[in-house]
């Protein structure tokens, strides 16, 4: 019951951050604390390095360039997706792993993205000015979404290059401007085998101690050529022990740290119980579909790994909510505030309402929410093929429109990555896509009932599998259809009779009224009841916190630190010997034959530290993120977090709360003498760009 | 909202339970209400003929005698493991339904048991007088159980035709003993085809309009001949219409609507989301085993079905938890009980603590339920093959000591059920008991962790894979080696090297010290509480409700009567026109072959009532119960309740609450014009017995 003491010392001294807790923006980051604590304080300078030196990939993790030859360094489980891809029956990159010895060997990853965040202006005064005096409703939405897309068209002025975000922090309380530069020319580099990226597979997930290389190297391209980049992350030549300060660059995904008690009875209650009982149904279809053949095993095992991995972290998180101390805490930490604002005449009639109303959204918005989720966010229909279709048939429409009238995800601001993933060349399995599209299916029938109109119109007389059999004999597997339908614009679209453009089509027609009536009346009631939260505390507290997690960049800094588990130490350090001793010889304990030679032949230095953890406050999305010293040099690299820390989506635990990391020292001993990787390793010691790549 | 309107009514009139609701013992029948509000009022010989007309099927239904010769109606779900095992791959009586034209057709379950309940004794004061002064903890413990199985010893007096079981109800607040005739020679007589007993399958299951045929016929056997049973229920020759008195009498599984708030919030937050996440991935696992081939559907198609309702009934018990009406009323309830104790110090000082009590009992629970669950409970052994090694093991280790010493259930009163089941003939299954070990043992590792001392004693270095396959290979399908076990007794079972023998023994080592752990510490505290609140609501209130579900034999009154749902009228009957309408051809939505063709035939009049919805108080267990009038006479077959029911676990809404049940009139119509079953409708309306049933 430790788990979440520190909250009510949150609470005492008015929400000032302390430990290591903190996913702080680059543009208020408190280097004072840093300094009271490890005596040492990042400057200007220093930030900006840091910055320039790291990286998101847009689909969802993080990386740093590690090399001036625009190398990057992120999880093997981030390029996941593209290692599958360019795998075959016949070579699965996945199972013995992918390396290019030289230049010309690196292959292009069809749909990843690389976002170097290279400017934050603060753009709240323009984003608050568009709904001045305007009550929630349909010109509050679209006032406000017109003054966001504004914004970032004026910043990437047409330059696709150029990516220009405006984020929502302190839920609304500010909103800024993020502009990166983009990259959609991105190759495979390296990639070991999936058997020691994840070893311990599900079993060891969100565990500690732990032995794993979970490690890819991409290369950013411009015009077909390594990319020059002149901020990167260098390697520390001496590694991290124990105690040393460390930093963490990345992008978490999201928190909920912030929510309000209403939102989090929500979450406790319906959504994630909801998510759960999908996923872990969903979890228990996919590993039977996986244990049908090799080559099914090879088409599903990363949908699998992602099943697991959510089903994982979301039930640490609804177990954090189901903790009395937490809850407690949280509750009396709201009523806190809401007695302060209440207190004071002025401060209660401009936000005193504002917790009431973000309860009524939801109430709102909960007796919808499952043709929400099953018609619009299309959870009936689970298949990339449908949401190419969707993609298509909404995009053509929404481009009829003038940009700021959009519906923001098709805004000039996103079409490229909107393009990279409708025209990319990754497989798509026939079969697979029906399994998944049945399974889809017969929720949305047990969803929303056999009797709800839009399941007998989806479905008529047919079966789930019926269906799903029918709609995958879509032409859509053909890249050119896809660019000729999104060529020919809302027209071409209109006069498809492909089955799946079909289905689009039918649903789009339900899907558009529940998609307003969201965005319309539920979002702007939350968004302005969560301006005026955020207002409130900034009026109280100033803006001594740090915002909610939203998938854009944030610096941690922590230290290398063990910690108590049932009564036991945890030590913060583990070595390449534990590997062995934890093997058995069966998956996913079964350590891949390159590594069973290297030890045979004595190759290995086993005494090499191989996982560690730090007290760096991190979450989803800030895999791949680099681990590194006051000096900027790497020390290691992000792949996870232990158990305790899921319920870090609501609050941060000092004691327990660790993320978990590759060590470098690991990392440059497997590529070495594992691998024999002499390439890449020549390139992050700074000895060799790609140019000097042709020898291995 | 109006889910749970009357709770705050209850509250203001002391409990008192009003509209139908309650599920009463025969010894403590409101007849005074059903009087007031009915103008009808059961007297003691019309109770005690419903008493003995009434039966309960062991394994969890109910059922009732419907002629004079052991001829019993239940449900098909509640017979569905009989049919199964009776079938072959060659011959399936699931798909295509079962008929013995002739006595000598009719074939043996192996596994029913059936009970007639024919005395109940009050023996409260024996069994609290046991552990009176008493601590919770190892002696309290003993002596309960010694005084319940000395109880239940002198009643059967070694007479295996009787069994008597010792039930605590109002959670200890009475102990009542219940004995029974005990039918261990039961044959299936007649079942329809799965596709028209649940039609409509999981989406439709525990809907309403419904169009189900669930019924099945099974006969009582006592020395190899036909039951001479002189209590039954005659058949209604006009069945019943909307605003018809009903009554059904059967054995609700189980509520639990007198828990404490500790133990609900315990059921919302721990022990019902853990189940359903187990649920959901078992069911996921499921449903692709069946699709593996028809076979592996045949097999596997009942563990689907049972799976999918538990997840479901769960569901609506969880999601009627999370409804906040229901919760503060629950809460207020509580409070306002607790006042009243407080409030008058003899009264605070004999039951002040016992809330507190619960919830300390269940704080100790807590961090050891996984253990529990999956040692002792046998969670991660998830199969028929590993029970029997574990009664085996356990059994011929108990059978040692004196009756009264011993665990629970493998005192004398418990034997003959266990042997059944022991020696059932029933087949089994070696891959999917392969199937179903992997899922367990898989499930078993990631709930108490891969470092969990019991999980690396158990796995070793195998995968659950492998050590399920090794374990398929035991020897305990053969019911010889079984027997020769049981009789060789501790000693043969010791010297067994046989693989499930060896895991039994194995885990036996660490499930005895969890068990009586929980015995002496958690359960005793627990019961001791539960008496002192139990006593509490007796002082205040008197006897005037009914005690929560203990599978053991209810009667409530009720009334045909349609609902309200979305603002749509529910009409209370439907006709067998009905199914036809709403067939498509595909399964779960296809009609057998044999009603198409009598309905091609003009066989069927559709106009016939098919299902209808009572207000009757009902929860599972109640299925296959007898639906009847005033004159007893059986007017439909309880097969289910509507989903609305579910949250009847916790509290009884009478506005949308309904048992769902087959009409008589189609239980006639079908078993008439579309089976041919002339045997059968000539014993239902008393116009022939067995004897008569040569002809067809």
């Amino acid at each position: 019951m430790k788990r979440f003491a520190l909250l009510p010392a949150l609470l005492a001294c008015a929400l000032a951050a302390r430990a290591d807790e903190g996913m702080w923006t680059y543009d208020n980051f408190p280097s004072k604390k840093v300094q009271q604590k490890y005596k040492f304080s990042p400057d200007a300078q220093w930030l900006n390095e840091a910055q320039l030196s790291s990286v998101r990939l847009a689909g969802g993790c993080s990386g740093g360039f590690v090399s001036p030859d625009g190398l990057v360094m992120t999880n093997h489980h981030c390029a996941h997706s593209c290692i599958e891809q360019l795998s075959t029956k016949e070579k699965d990159f996945v199972a013995q792993g992918f390396y290019a010895p030289a230049l010309e060997n690196e292959v292009k990853c069809n749909e990843i993205e690389l976002n170097q965040l290279v400017q934050i202006t603060d753009v709240t005064a323009q984003i608050h000015g568009a709904t001045q005096g305007l009550k929630p409703g349909k010109e509050f939405n679209e006032k406000r979404k017109a003054a966001m897309a504004s914004a970032e068209r004026d910043c990437a002025a047409g330059n696709d290059k150029l990516r220009c975000d405006v984020v929502e922090l302190y839920h609304g309380g500010q909103y800024s401007l993020y502009k990166y530069k983009r990259f959609q020319d991105v190759r495979l580099v390296f990639a070991p085998e999936f058997a020691i990226a994840f070893f311990g597979g599900d079993p060891d997930n969100f565990n500690f101690p732990r032995y794993d290389l979970d490690v890819s190297f991409i290369r950013a391209y411009e015009d077909g050529k390594p990319a020059r980049t002149e901020h990167y992350f260098r390697w520390s030549p001496a590694g991290a022990k124990e105690g040393d300060l460390t930093f963490v660059s990345g992008n978490p995904g999201g928190t909920d740290r912030e929510l309000t008690m209403s939102e989090l009875q929500y979450q406790r209650d319906i959504a994630l119980p909801e998510r759960l009982f999908d996923l872990a149904e969903y979890r228990g279809e996919l590993t039977m579909f996986t244990q049908k053949s090799p080559e099914d095993y090879r088409v599903a095992e990363k949908d699998l790994f992602y099943a697991e991995n959510s089903f994982k972290a979301l039930k640490g998180r609804f177990e954090a909510l189901v903790t009395p101390t937490l809850w407690n805490t949280k509750a009396a930490r709201e009523r806190a505030l809401r007695t302060k604002v209440d207190a004071r005449p002025a401060l209660r009639k401009k936000y005193g309402s504002a917790w009431d109303d973000v309860a009524k959204a939801l109430a709102m918005f909960k007796p919808k929410r499952k043709e929400y989720r099953y018609i619009e966010m299309g959870a009936g229909f689970n298949s990339p093929l449908y949401r190419i279709a969707r993609d298509l048939v909404r995009g053509t429409e929404e481009l009829q429109k003038p940009n700021e009238q959009r519906l923001r995800e098709f805004t000039d601001g996103k079409l490229p990555q909107l393009k990279q993933r409708l025209f990319s060349k990754a497989p798509i399995y026939e079969q697979f896509e029906a399994f998944k599209l049945a399974f889809g299916l017969t929720r949305l029938r047990e969803e929303l009932g056999t009797d709800h109109p839009f399941v007998k119109k989806v479905l008529g007389k047919k079966s789930p599998q019926d269906l799903a059999q029918e709609l995958v004999k879509t032409k859509l597997y053909d890249v050119k259809v896809r660019e000729h339908l999104w060529q020919g614009g809302r027209d071409a679209v209109g006069a498809s009779n492909d089955p799946m453009i079909l289905l689009a089509k039918l649903v789009d027609t339900d899907a558009r009224p529940l998609r307003q009536w969201h965005d319309e009346e539920v979002e702007t009631l939350e968004t302005s009841a969560a301006e005026r939260i955020a207002a409130a505390k900034f009026d109280l507290e100033g803006k001594s916190n740090y915002p909610d997690a939203t998938f854009t960049l944030r610096l941690s800094y922590g230290a290398v630190k063990g910690y108590e588990e049932n009564g036991r130490e945890v030590k913060p350090l583990t070595t390449m010997a534990g590997a062995f001793e934890r093997a058995t010889g069966r998956d996913p304990f079964k350590l891949p034959d390159s590594w069973v030679r290297a030890n045979d032949n004595h190759q290995i230095d086993l005494s090499t530290p191989f996982n560690m953890c730090t007290t760096n406050d991190i979450i989803g999305g800030n895999s791949g993120s680099p681990v590194f010293d006051k000096d900027r040099q790497i020390v290691g690299l992000v792949f996870d977090g232990n158990i305790q820390s899921l319920g870090g989506d609501y609050g941060f635990d000092p004691t327990v709360n660790r993320a978990i990391a590759v060590h470098s020292a690991a990392l440059l001993e497997a590529l070495d003498h594992i691998y024999g990787a002499r390439r890449i390793v020549a390139e992050l010691k700074g000895g060799g760009g790609p140019a000097a790549s042709g020898a291995k």
